[in-house]
């Protein structure tokens, strides 16, 4: 399939699933509520999901069983958007045209909203319509807990603020990615591989490479965005990282080696893919995308 | 075992435990990693692990088991509490008598410690090290979230600031309660139930009673002493909830008539502990307890 009908596909049925999630929550607190939903269903790629849902699929799983840790990741996507827009993070009114949760409802309307959806995904994963075993289901909260905490999304936000008008080295900067960008996008293509209940763990080795080097060239292009990119296309303000004085990898390593390295990181993806019998055209699509996105 | 040097054993076994998980995390983000552990390692009751322990054990669990649970929903409080002294929420700058975490270090980590301790409650149910089977995690983890979230305390925190200044009817503070604190208490023992693997459903349903009655013994006894309680021995201002124009069980039912109201959920706690044939005098004592400290 073609990933842009994928990526169509898959938008629709989270953005459905995850809706009626929360409107089977009760109304005692009906601006928490609202102000989740809208964190929740402001737009964006959904990147997360569609990783979990092609590495799923691709091992034989279904759309019905990967909704569940599917919607997970997106939840703790989401939180971490709310919680980096407030004031005391990032400060951003805007996210992709709408306003933050916190200027549209208050700051501590979106405090509540990000602690409620991080808590929402483990409810999702334990959820018992799910049909997924306890062992998927133990195994997941283990993949999605360690990836989004201390050791990872969040140590890597931390990092990352920490080095806002520093140079710091490239094996760091390539530390603070792994964590604050990368280790969500592998947790993505590992859930999606153990909600298939069908995966050895020399799968899993693989598929997690493969997301390794999808997430840094992914990361890497956004940085070369950042210099190259058109901001009414982009939807945030084009140099915003050299107005940080933060460490990029084009700061780093020059526009060329920048890209050549994305290229790279792109083969190398799609060469481990190479390595399974399973049919993984819209993961390798995916990482071709990574590099060709203007936004 | 005496309710006291019980609880002496847990706190001193679940601090060394916590500090040891976090101990043991990368050195990535250091202000992070110091923050959450001073935001978890700050003091407290230690209720819950105690409620985790408690029932646990009474059903043969063991203290090893149990410890995961138990520090679990103790990262969550403490997630709690970091959060809700921010500024957006109750600006309290001092807690148990140390500087708040937003104080200490800044509100961008107080944000990021709080959402890491969330994270990692879920990281140590589902820790491989813990021996619990795959069947308990997965139940904990739903016990867990479902009650830390939107439906239980995240969803009673929106109904209390949405209280602040009005007047409530009694059913209402009854459910903001329920939720707010009562949700984590009958989490505590649930938890603690299920991790010895060894509960049937009905027993279940009647230690939850007990979890209802006891936490909202506690929630009365809190409101009573916000009336009659000692500033200096309380770490809180008496009468703060006077102050804010909350609705409280005093101010709705009378001193007297909440008191009354406080000894009959201990009685009925109890009376929930009699049909059950364990040893349950350490959970009967802190039914007790509830409505006879100081503070």
């Amino acid at each position: 399939m073609e990933l842009k009908e994928f990526a169509q596909t898959v938008s629709e049925r989270i953005n459905a699933f995850m809706k009626n999630y929360i409107d089977n929550f009760d109304d005692a607190a009906p601006d928490l509520k609202e102000a989740m939903s809208y964190g929740l269903l402001l737009g964006g790629k959904r990147a997360r999901p569609l990783l979990v849902y092609a590495t799923g699929l691709a091992l034989g799983s279904s759309f019905e069983k990967l909704d569940y840790p599917a919607a997970a990741i997106e939840c703790i996507h989401a939180y971490s958007l709310i919680h980096d827009d407030m004031p005391e993070m990032d400060n951003d009114k805007l996210r992709r045209g709408h306003e933050t949760v916190h200027v549209k409802f208050s700051q501590t309307i979106a405090l509540l909203a990000g602690d409620s959806l991080q808590t929402m995904a483990f409810e999702i994963l334990s959820d018992s319509k799910s049909g997924l075993s306890d062992k998927a289901v133990a195994n997941l909260v283990k993949i999605l807990s360690s990836k989004a905490g201390y050791t990872g999304m969040c140590g890597g936000q931390a990092m990352d603020l920490d080095s806002e008008g520093k140079k710091i080295p490239l094996e760091k900067l390539r530390l603070l990615h792994s964590k604050k960008t990368g280790a969500l996008i592998r947790a993505a293509v590992l859930m999606g591989a153990v909600a298939s209940e069908n995966v050895t763990e020399s799968v899993l080795l693989i598929l997690d490479e493969y997301a390794k080097y999808t997430g840094l060239a992914f990361q890497i292009w956004d940085d070369i965005l950042d210099v190259i990119g058109d901001t009414s296309v982009m939807g945030k303000t084009q140099g915003s990282d050299i107005s940080l004085d933060k460490s990029t990898y084009v700061s780093l390593l020059g526009l060329d080696n920048a890209k050549k390295l994305a290229y790279e990181c792109v083969e190398n993806a799609v060469n481990e893919l190479k390595k399974l019998d399973i049919d993984t055209s819209v993961l390798a699509q995916f990482a071709r995308f990574t590099i060709s996105r203007d936004h």
